[in-house]
């Protein structure tokens, strides 16, 4: 296939059935309106956001989790359990899977291992990786675009799935509405480490893989994680986090983990909660696309793309220092506003 | 002491005083100067760039390694043991560590315990803590410009230390020359976990924590993440990374990566390679600076002023898409610069 050929150009259903599509549960439509958004050609991106605005209209609230952990704590498998659970619930379930792909090379180390085989098979679910090339621990607004359609598309439940445990968590927080902290028995012996930006934005923590000879070690570590969770602020007044000890494999903790989200997005509506984050979302949405714009319009400016080398070598060959480099260049797409 | 107070009308030194004093190896005006730096006030912004500028014309080469690895992976302690080695061997070494902040609050859950305090007691060494705040893994545009400041000082060696495992490491990718991943033992029992972003970035990887009885464990890490390694494509021709057992403790490993280190930086200077990187790292300086004055102009824009918060309210109560917000804005921006 060419991969210079726009999607829109090979099969190329309209707006209204994609549309139709995702608000009729067709899978295969809302992965299409994925992938337009996930598209780096201007035509379908300007095709997916008329799918969104059109989708936006029709407000399906869903639960918004963020999964996150450090590599090797087990995301994948303890998504599945966790996923099981809830379609034993009754709940449609879409999980925004990291495809582990980097800024470098694409793929995993090893190879394009199929994940989440179990709960792929399930009529009720979706599970689709999206793209994490370069984004700041696997999300971007076009992550958060994702969930929308997710949303539009009637699932009741949605997980967003994130790499690394840091500062990239932040990113997330803009976009979900609880977010679950994976961690090994074993991790918490020195909380010192553990920065306050990762534990602060937990909703509950998650112990994983406490099954077997790492038993002791898990009850350690949840004492811990307690007492350190204790001396945060808390996120919301009404809720404290709490911290589980889970197995995927004996499903120990899986359906504690699934009651404490339940009471969570209870209390959340009693409290009116859940609505002032969705207009945070909606308002961080916006800006972050703002920004995307922004770049686009500077680097597609005559002045800044004519004068963009010539600076550049400048600055390379240390005549210029970055700094004076970048005041020039802003001055240049700058110079007609400000003439006016 | 009043915070809004800039800090140049605290105790003001002018740019000579400043730039003669980081040249002669003050310790204290080299602080002075990040701080400036790191400070949110215009006039003390455009006077630390006064005083890069000068510095940059002064060219000292150091060699700039960035530390990561998960919490708990013992960073602190490693960059002690190594930084011992390195004034050991005659040279002057800065360490850019980690303030342990946080976006929703500041300071480590155990409090400002201090850190390094072996190293920080040496006068060969330079210990500054660099604000994380908000920022990918902890390292912004201030740390590569703090990194430029050391250089000009003439510190041999500067370390950055990053927080997290993940997509944070690509941004100290942009500043550093070798980056060396610590990594605890049994962390690779499940590589099909570590993301190829984070190891394939790395140019050495160093076991922690290797004594007592780890060790078995820490034999098996070895043998995994050797043969991961094996597995990536080549970030140098010239340059295979390894991997070594470490402890600070018994000291064990210490010399060997030092060594490893060393052995980098001198095929590195061999192959013209470290001048290539350095562009490489000017021109990425450049270019996020560009961000940040863009981001400035257009939030400081009286078009934009004025019209965002009726778009942001007509997007949070559903009136508009954020899509088609962040387009109004944009085209408010950007109407006087059309219509020329």
């Amino acid at each position: 296939m060419n991969n210079t050929t726009p999607l829109t150009q090979r099969y190329n259903p309209d707006v209204d059935t994609v549309v139709n599509g995702i608000m009729n549960g067709d899978r295969q439509m809302l992965s299409r309106a994925i992938t337009l958004i996930e598209s780096q050609r201007r035509e379908d991106e300007q095709k997916a956001h008329e799918i969104l605005d059109r989708c936006l209209a029709k407000k399906n609230e869903a639960i918004r989790i963020g999964i996150t952990g450090s590599p090797g704590a087990g995301k994948s498998t303890f998504i599945e359990a966790l996923g099981e659970e809830i379609i034993n619930q009754g709940l449609r379930l879409a999980v925004l899977a990291i495809d582990p792909s980097s800024k470098q090379s694409r793929g995993s180390i090893l190879g394009d291992k199929a994940r989440m085989e179990r709960l792929a098979g399930r009529k009720e679910a979706f599970i689709r990786p999206t793209a994490s090339s370069g984004c700041l621990g696997g999300t971007s607004p076009k992550t958060h675009e994702a969930i929308l359609l997710c949303e539009a598309a009637g699932y009741d439940v949605i997980m967003v799935e994130t790499v690394g445990v840091g500062q990239s968590e932040v990113a997330v927080d803009t976009m979900v509405d609880f977010i679950l902290l994976l961690m090994l028995p074993g991790s918490g012996d020195e909380l010192q480490g553990i920065k306050r930006g990762i534990m602060e934005i937990a909703d509950a923590v998650a112990i994983t893989k406490t099954d077997g000879d790492q038993a002791g070690i898990a009850a350690i570590s949840r004492a811990e994680f307690e007492a350190a969770l204790r001396m945060l602020p808390a996120k919301h007044s009404f809720w404290q986090p709490q911290v589980f000890l889970t197995s995927a494999i004996t499903g120990t903790g899986i359906i504690e983990v699934w009651q404490n989200i339940s009471a969570y997005f209870t209390l959340m509506r009693k409290h009116d909660t859940l609505e002032k984050l969705r207009h945070q979302q909606l308002k961080s949405l916006l800006y972050t696309l703002l920004e995307e714009r922004l770049k686009r319009e500077f680097f597609s400016n005559p002045e800044v793309t004519s004068s963009k080398e010539s600076i550049e070598r400048q600055v390379l060959s240390g005549q210029l220092s970055p700094f004076t480099g970048a005041n020039t260049l802003m001055d240049a797409f700058m110079r007609p506003l400000k003439s006016l």
